[in-house]
C-alpha cells in the first residue's frame, strides 16, 4: 500500500463502508458504485432501486447507527480475480464486476475505490483484490479500515445528489450521498456551521437574492447574463484593474475573441486543448476558432513591429475574453463557466530582467490583494509549481532552461520572503509558474490564477528582439494575470464579502429612505443630489413603513440608509444608517458625500 | 424608362461607354462586364486579354480624348432578344450573352446595366433590347445617353480593382476601371483634390502612420487587433458613453456574445439571417452561435423577473460584441468587420412614453455628436425610413401597428425640429426607424446607426408587464446605439480629425522633448509629473535634434511639445507647442496641468 492516508480519511473510507451497508439493508437490490474519501468528509454512489432524496437521510443515519452500535469488524479478505468476479456477479454488483474488469486490463487498483487516479505503484499485472466484510456486507476495497465500527466517529450525512457511473455522461445517473465524520461532536459541529455559513454566502444564492446575474435556457449552459447591479461590480474591478495596470507601465491592447485554428496550431495548443475548445467554424476558406487563451493574440502584436531591447521589457495586458469548454455537471454558477473574461498580460523581457519582471508582477498582485482586503500568508500564499522533467510528453524537453527559470522563480519567491511551497508535477509545458492560492470560504486553498515563466511559446512563433550589438534575440515571455477572470473572482467576492461589498463596488450605494409620503419629494431631490455627485443612490418611495425600509435595504446588503422625516427636512439634514445597523446620526447632505467619497476612495469596507 | 437620371449622370454613364470603346480599341478581344453609374463617377469591369496596372490609365485616357474628338453619336437601335444573342455571340461578347439570357428570365434590362435593382416597373415579359453605338463600338444598354460624345465634360480614370463578375466569388475576376466626369474643369480639380485630401485622411492609411491597429493573417480576415494607442481611443469612447447613458437612467448589463440557435429561431433572425451568421457550434447537446444582434439577450434579461409599470421604461446597454459574416472583398480597415463592439440599446416602454423615450434618445445622440464636434443639419441630419406595407415577406403585416409607430417617429422629428428626410422601403421588419446620416470626407451621406420601433418582438419573445390595473400589457421595444459600433466609429473619427484627435482622444497627449542629453533627467522628472496626474505623457529622450523631434511628434499628431532646455530647466518651466505649431511661451508645470486639463474636461479639439 503506498497511498499515505491519515487516521481521519481512514475512518472516513470506512464511514463509507457504513454508509453502504446502511442503504444495503433499507434497500435490498443496490448496486454499489464506489465510496472514496474526499475533502472534509466521504461520499458514496448508489444504483437504487427507487429514488431518494435529502428527507431520507435521517432514517439511513439511524440505520448506520444501529449498525454501528453492533460494533462490527472490518474484517479483509483476498479473492482471485476471477473468484471476485464470481462472488460479485452472484450478488448482482454490475459496477464491482466492471471494476474488477477494469484492474484486470490496467493492473491498477487504485480503480476500483476513486475516479482519479492516486496510486504511484508500477502498474504490473495483479491476481488478487481484496474485499472487507462488515457484518452482512461485503465491498471490493484496497483499504485500510479501521478495526470496528465504535472506532467511528461523531458523523452526518449531508446531501444527496446525482453523478453519471465514471464521470460519464453516456453511463447511468447513480445517487450520491454525501456525508461526513469527524474524530469530536465538537470539531462535526465546527464543520457543520461553516457549512451552514458557506450555503449561506454561496454566490448562486446571494447572485439571486441580490439580484447580480441569471442564467437563461434559450443562452445556453455557464454563460451568465449580468444584469445592472452585477454589470456594476464587474465595471468597478475593470476599471480599478486597468487603471493600475496602465499606471505600472502596462500597453492595455484590444484583440479579437476568436483566430484561425492555425494560429492554436503554431502555439502548440490544437490538438491538445481541442477538447477544451469550441468547435471550429468555417468561414470562407478559413477556420476559425474561439479563443481559449491571449498568448498568440498578444505574440502576433509583438510581431507586428520591430522590437530593441530599448523597448524591453513590453507588457502587453488586456481585458480578455476566452472560451473553454466545461462539462456541464462541472458548470457552478460564475465560479465555473464556459466563457470568461480575464485580466491577463503577457510580458516580453530578456532574461537578466525576468527577477525584475517577476518581482513588479508580485507587487502589483499583492496590492490588488490588499485592496480586495485578501492578508497575505492568512487568506492567500503561493505555490511554485515545478516540472517533472523526465515527462516529456508533458513538459518541453529543455532542463537548462527549466533548471534556469525555475530558480528564478524560486529566488524572487525567497528574496521577497514571501509564504511559499514547491509542488511537483504542476508547471505549465512551457515552463514552471508561481500559483495564487486562495482560501475560499470553507477554508479550502484553490489556485484563483498564476504568473508563467515561459521559454517555449518565444520559440514557436519566432519572437526576437534586436540587441545592444544589432543581433537578433530570443525574448521569455511571462504570462500572468493580476486579478483573474472575473467571473470567478466576482464568485469569490460575493462570499468572501457575503454580498456586503465594500462601498466602491457596491452596485447601490445609497438609499433614501423618506419616513412618510410627505417627505418623498425631499428624498427625490437628496437623491439627485447624490446621483449628481456621481454616487449610485435610489429612493425607496413605495408604500410600506419606514423598518421595512431599513430591513429591506439590509438584506440588499446597501451600505448607506439616509432616513429623512418632516425634522431632518426642517434641519435640511439626512439620519444616516448603515447596513450593519450603525447609527451615525443627522448630517448635512454635503458631509455624507464627502465622508463616503473618502470611504470609496480608500476601497474601505464601509 | 423609369429611372431618374439627372444630366451629369447620364453624361457619366456616356463617358463609361468611352471609356469601354477606348479600351476595347487598344486591346482588341476584351470582353465587355457592365459599366454603371456610381456615387462621383462610374466605372466599367473588362475581362481583359492582359493585365494592367494603373500605369496603363493615361494611355487609355489618351485613347477616349482621340475617339470623343471624332464627336461620335450615341444612336439608339433595338433588336429582338434572339437577335441581340447572335449580335453579343457573334462578338464573342460572352457576359452580354448572359445578361441577356437574364433579362429574357426576368423580364428586367436594369440587370443589363447595373448590378443593383433600381428599376420600379413591374417585371412583365419583354421581347426587345436596347444597344447603343458610338463609333465603332457598340453596347447593350437601356440609355439614356448624351447625344455625341463632344457633350462629355472634363473626365479622369482614377483607379483600377479587381472585382468578381456579378459580384460573386465564385465567378471570374475581371477588371475594374473608375472614372469621374464633370461639367466643368473647375469641379472635377475640386473633386480631384477632395479624393486627394481623403487619400491622406484614409483611416487605414492614418491607423498604420499612427500606430492605431494591425492586422495578422493568423487571426483573420477582418478582425483588426487593436494597439495600445488603438485602444486607448476606443477605451475614452467607451468610458464617455457608459458613464454618459447611466447618468441618464440607462442600465449597463453584461451578456454573452453567443447564444443557442434557438434564441435566434425565436426572434425569427434565423434562419433570415443564417447568411450573415457564423456557423453554429455544436456544444454537448447544444447548438450555440456567435450573435449578429443584442436584442434577445435582453429580451432574456427582461423576462428574468416581474416587470411592473412602474419601472418602464426599462433601459438596458450594452458595450456589445456581435459577428457579422461579411464578404472578404468587402472588409475595409475597422469599417467593415467581422466582429464589432455596438453601444447597444434596448428600451422597453408602455405605447404613452414611446414619444418621450425617442426623444430622450435622439437628445443624446446629438449631445454625442456635438461632443464629436458634428454640427445638427450640416455633418448629419435624420432619416425617416418606412416599412412598404404591401410587402408582407420584408414587414410584418400590422397596418395600424406600422400607422401609429410611423406617426409617432414623425411628429417627434417634426415636434423637435430636427433636419429630415423621409424614405420609403427602408425600415426593419419589425417597425420603421430613424437613421442618422453622417457625412463622410468624401461628402457621402452614410448611415451611421438607427433607432429603431419594433412592434414585433415583444410578441415573438411573450414581452410583459403588469399596468396600473393588474393587467398584463406588451410593451414596445426601441433598439437604439448611442455612438455607433466602436470599429466603424473610429474608422469615422481617425478620417474626420485626420488623426489629429481631441486631447481626451489622443493616445499620447503630451510628449517631453529635452533640448540636449543634459535636460533627459529634468524631463523625465516632468514626465513622471504629468504622468502621476493621469495624462498620457512620454518622453523622447532618443538621440537626434530637438527638430527632427518636433517633426515627428507633429507627424504622430501629439497635441502638445514640452521642450526643456537648460533655460526652462532652470526657471523650472517647460516651454509649450502644439501640433499645429502654435508657441504657447514658457509656463510652470502646474499651470500647463491645469490648462490641459480643462481641455480634456471639455472634450476640446485642443
Amino acid at each position: 500500500m503506498t497511498i499515505k492516508q491519515d487516521k481521519l480519511e481512514i475512518m472516513r473510507h470506512s464511514t463509507a463502508h457504513l454508509l453502504a451497508a446502511a442503504v444495503q439493508s433499507l434497500f435490498p437490490n443496490t448496486k454499489l458504485g464506489i465510496g472514496p474519501v474526499i475533502e472534509n468528509g466521504f461520499y458514496y454512489d448508489f444504483d437504487l432501486p427507487k429514488a431518494i432524496t435529502e428527507a431520507d437521510l435521517p432514517k439511513i443515519e439511524e440505520k448506520m447507527r444501529k449498525l454501528q452500535k453492533q460494533d462490527l469488524n472490518f474484517s479483509k479478505s483476498e479473492l482471485s480475480l476471477s473468484e471476485a468476479t464470481k462472488l460479485m456477479k452472484s450478488k448482482k454488483q454490475d459496477y464491482k464486476v466492471e471494476l474488477i474488469e477494469q484492474i484486470k486490463k490496467t493492473g491498477d487498483t487504485a480503480l476500483a475505490d476513486e475516479e482519479k487516479d492516486i496510486t504511484t505503484s508500477p502498474k504490473t499485472p495483479i491476481d488478487k483484490v481484496s474485499f472487507y466484510q462488515t457484518g452482512d456486507f461485503i465491498d471490493l476495497c484496497r483499504g485500510p479500515h479501521i478495526n470496528k465500527t465504535s472506532e467511528i466517529g461523531p458523523f452526518k450525512l449531508l446531501s444527496v445528489a446525482g453523478a453519471y457511473w465514471r464521470g460519464n455522461e453516456k453511463n447511468k445517473m447513480l445517487t450520491r450521498i454525501y456525508g461526513t465524520v469527524f474524530a469530536t461532536q465538537s470539531d462535526l459541529e465546527k464543520y457543520l456551521q461553516m457549512l451552514e455559513e458557506a450555503k449561506k454566502r454561496d454566490h448562486r444564492v446571494l447572485g439571486k437574492q441580490l439580484g447580480l446575474f441569471v442564467f437563461a435556457d434559450l443562452v445556453g449552459k455557464g454563460l451568465p447574463l449580468l444584469t445592472a447591479k452585477g454589470a456594476t461590480i464587474r465595471r468597478e474591478l475593470e476599471r480599478f484593474i486597468v487603471d493600475e495596470e496602465i499606471r505600472r507601465g502596462y500597453l492595455h491592447v484590444i484583440t479579437p475573441p476568436l483566430a484561425k485554428v492555425d494560429l492554436y496550431r503554431t502555439s502548440g495548443h490544437y490538438p491538445y486543448y481541442k477538447n477544451t475548445m469550441y468547435p471550429p467554424m468555417k468561414v470562407d476558406e478559413e477556420e476559425l476558432i474561439l479563443r481559449p487563451m491571449t498568448c498568440p493574440h498578444h505574440f502576433m502584436l509583438y510581431k507586428s513591429q520591430l522590437r530593441s531591447y530599448r523597448d524591453l521589457p513590453i507588457r502587453f495586458a488586456e481585458l480578455a475574453s476566452q472560451f473553454r469548454y466545461e462539462k456541464s455537471g462541472e458548470l457552478t454558477g460564475l465560479m465555473r463557466v464556459r466563457m470568461f473574461c480575464l485580466a491577463d498580460s503577457h510580458i516580453f523581457a530578456t532574461t537578466q530582467q525576468a527577477p525584475q519582471v517577476i518581482n513588479e508582477v508580485l507587487d502589483l498582485i499583492e496590492y490588488v490583494n490588499t485592496v480586495l482586503h485578501l492578508k497575505k500568508g492568512e487568506d492567500y500564499r503561493y505555490r511554485l509549481s515545478l516540472g517533472k522533467r523526465e515527462d516529456s510528453s508533458k513538459y518541453y524537453k529543455d532542463d537548462a532552461a527549466w533548471d534556469r527559470a525555475e530558480d528564478i522563480l524560486r529566488q524572487v519567491l525567497i528574496k521577497r520572503e514571501a509564504p511559499f511551497y514547491e509542488a511537483a508535477d504542476e508547471a505549465a509545458f512551457y515552463g514552471p509558474k508561481i500559483d495564487i492560492q486562495v482560501k475560499n470560504v470553507l477554508g479550502k486553498e484553490e489556485t484563483a490564477f498564476t504568473v508563467q515563466y515561459d521559454f517555449v511559446m518565444p520559440k514557436r512563433f519566432d519572437l526576437k528582439y534586436i540587441d545592444e550589438a544589432g543581433k537578433e534575440q530570443e525574448p521569455i515571455v511571462i504570462h500572468r494575470s493580476s486579478i483573474g477572470a472575473f467571473e470567478r473572482t466576482m464568485a469569490f467576492l460575493i462570499e468572501k464579502y457575503s454580498g456586503a461589498f465594500p462601498v466602491w463596488l457596491s452596485p447601490v450605494q445609497i438609499v433614501v429612505i423618506p419616513i412618510t409620503s410627505d417627505n418623498n419629494s425631499f428624498a427625490e431631490q437628496i437623491n439627485r443630489t447624490l446621483l449628481d455627485s456621481g454616487l449610485r443612490s435610489e429612493v425607496d418611495n413605495k408604500t410600506g413603513t419606514m423598518q421595512g425600509k431599513i430591513r429591506e435595504a439590509q438584506l440588499q446588503k446597501i451600505p448607506y440608509m439616509l432616513i429623512v422625516g418632516r425634522r431632518e427636512e426642517e434641519a435640511k439634514k439626512v439620519a444616516v444608517r448603515t447596513r450593519e445597523g450603525q447609527d451615525l446620526g443627522a448630517m448635512k447632505i454635503e458631509d455624507f458625500i464627502q465622508q463616503i467619497k473618502q470611504t470609496i476612495e480608500s476601497k474601505a469596507l464601509i
